[in-house]
């Protein structure tokens, strides 16, 4: 059977983009994705386009699904890697056509250890950004950083969890205000911007991005800087 | 001054390497490296190749720094993602030159997280393959297995913690033979294997490759089949 690749575009910038999903973006005969995936690939696109949104997403798939039991080469593009943050996606598309077959490629994370020269194996990865699970995520958050044992990055919420409100939260659990916390906005995108400051000054950060991630190091070696947003 | 590049050529496979790297290696004048890792990028190299041994490493990273502040265009290539288990090479080229920059690659882990559909947020990356705090990193391990909260993913030491003597040593810390473990053998190249087995299986492998990966689902949900290796 045909098989349909979901394939990770990296970050968002251009060149962060592997020779493999961009082959199988040029040689695709549908190319499916959220329309702000899609804009990172659209120039490579030489079939048909098919924009997902939130409201249709289950809709389209299943279109791509049928182009592809016809024998046609489908691609869904997901951000980065899509073995970050995009399971939700994933168990959608298998639901439909059993034959996936997902296809690696640079996740904000990477940008995200490499900013602040973090390694992947002394860190821990807490995605608030889901359906399911969120609170037992943002419990499991508290407990590291009452542990100190690794760096963690957070991906927030756009509705409801940004930064601030993160903040907040975290210091209802008694994380002290004076915690460092270094907030990484648009990463690989032209207005990337990286700011360190504490806990308390991030309460009162609401213009950020929700194109951000949250790094918390496991020892506050101080060589972030000081600021604020 | 003059950057000098640590780049991530990806696993193995050689179209799991993101244009940018693809476009450093081409502009270099220096291209360094394991000789291994070289051999993924070796055909795009039109600059001085400098092969890197476990023995002459320190000198011919003094020779790329002195390169690099004579104005030449130095890249350092590591396997995967510089962020994954390069910590040690980039801190040991950052001693001999500052002005690094480290180019996110997709790593072996990200390659492993597909094979087995697993969530990177719901995983825990644990390398064993490090000169220092690899004791502390399998007391993780342990703990980790016993708590059951998070997939695990391990890298083991090619000299002395290859995956039968994991194996064993996990059972003498009481992790049951019946453990379901799935290991991914040479991921991204042409002899790759993914074997699911027991535990107790897992003491008899004494054939693996040093390019082995280790998984641990947190659940047991029984999708990987039974084997041998």
């Amino acid at each position: 059977m045909n098989v349909l690749y979901v394939v990770g575009v990296g970050p968002g910038d251009p060149e962060l983009i592997t020779v493999k999903a961009l082959r199988l973006v040029q040689e695709a005969d549908v190319v499916a994705g959220f329309s702000t995936v899609l804009e990172v690939v659209r120039k490579h696109v030489r079939g048909q386009v098919l924009p997902l949104t939130y409201r249709d997403q289950e809709e389209k798939l299943g279109q791509l699904a049928e182009a592809a039991s016809r024998g046609m080469r489908c691609v869904l593009c997901a951000w980065g890697d899509p073995s970050v943050s995009a399971q939700e996606l994933v168990e959608r598309v298998q639901r439909v056509y059993p034959w996936v077959e997902i296809v690696a490629g640079v996740s904000s994370l990477a940008v995200a250890c490499a900013r602040v020269g973090a390694a992947l194996e002394e860190s821990l990865f807490i995605s608030l950004h889901r359906r399911e699970g969120a609170e037992r995520a943002f419990q499991e958050l508290v407990y590291a950083l009452k542990q100190g044992h690794r760096h963690v990055f957070v991906f927030p919420r756009p509705y409801d969890l940004m930064p601030a409100q993160i903040a907040q939260r975290l210091m209802a659990e008694e994380i002290p205000p004076e915690t460092r916390v270094v907030v990484l906005e648009r990463l690989g995108l032209p207005e990337e911007r990286v700011l360190s400051l504490s806990l308390g000054a991030l309460t009162r950060c609401d213009t950020l991005s929700d194109l951000t991630i949250l790094f918390f190091p496991k020892e506050d070696e101080g060589g972030y800087g000081d600021g604020q947003c």
